[in-house]
């Protein structure tokens, strides 16, 4: 009887003391990152990334892409494992990636399709100029286009002169 | 000579495969929770949010909130530990939170501040009719205030009827 009771205040305290677990399971929390860049400090937001490229005048990199698009996902493995374009992101841009358009129409120059990736320059112009490889969607780029992304960094990297 | 050159060739085979590393050190991936709630699937903005609340006919908690702010942290600590409360997010919420504020006013409909709880309907209508104990900060809550904040959640279940 002692032992019964015991062992029903001890489920209790343990059950009180317990984080909350989804009944489906414990879950891996998401991170900002979904996999483009694990050592990157991403922007959660639009408005988030802009004041963070003005504060600090360096040029925004926005990724748009989708988990279940196998194009975004074969570029997001050659983007996350080029060390020389995760260095200059890390050091020269504000990244941000989303997987929902945002209200800004000027982030879909030619419209919306993943992936697809916009440099904003800090004076929170949208650089249209900065294209890919393709005419047909001018911001999209393939694992091969790696190089061309990262010679686009570059560009962006020279900041457009604030009017005076 | 030869174990020279294969020492050399050793460290560049090794400098190729390694992950891309910050000067200033390794860093732990920033999470959507941001702390909130570890378990709890978090939308990344408030577009993404609406569309998840719209399609799911979930209402939708909107938690604005600050790194640097002890208010913040002091609730995030009652928030997160709260089993009742992060078993009906999880279960019957979509769930957002923010370090800056959208381009949409309906969210501070007295000022923005944080910490800061909004509630928005299905039909994408801002719940202001659901507020915490403060008058002059109707959306603020403090940790000894989450009784309320449950039973504000089970009002914002109740869905306003949409018009016909």
């Amino acid at each position: 009887m002692f032992r019964a009771v015991f062992s029903v205040l001890l489920v209790l305290v343990a059950t009180s003391f317990a984080k909350y677990i989804p009944k489906t399971g414990k879950r891996v929390p998401q991170t900002l990152s979904r996999g483009w860049g694990d050592q990157l400090i991403w922007a959660q937001t639009y408005e988030e990334a802009l004041y963070w490229s003005r504060s600090r005048n360096k040029p925004l990199l926005v990724l748009f892409h989708l988990e279940d698009c196998p194009h975004s996902q074969a570029l997001k493995k050659v983007f996350s494992e080029n060390n020389e374009l995760q260095k200059i992101l890390d050091e020269d841009f504000i990244v941000l990636n989303l997987m929902y358009e945002t209200t800004d129409k000027h982030l879909s120059p030619d419209g919306q399709y993943v992936p697809r990736i916009i440099f904003v320059d800090p004076s929170m112009t949208v650089r249209a100029d900065i294209t890919g490889p393709y005419s047909n969607r001018m911001y999209a780029y393939e694992p091969g286009d790696i190089k061309l992304l990262i010679s686009n960094m570059q560009k962006a990297k020279k900041l457009l002169k604030s009017e005076l």
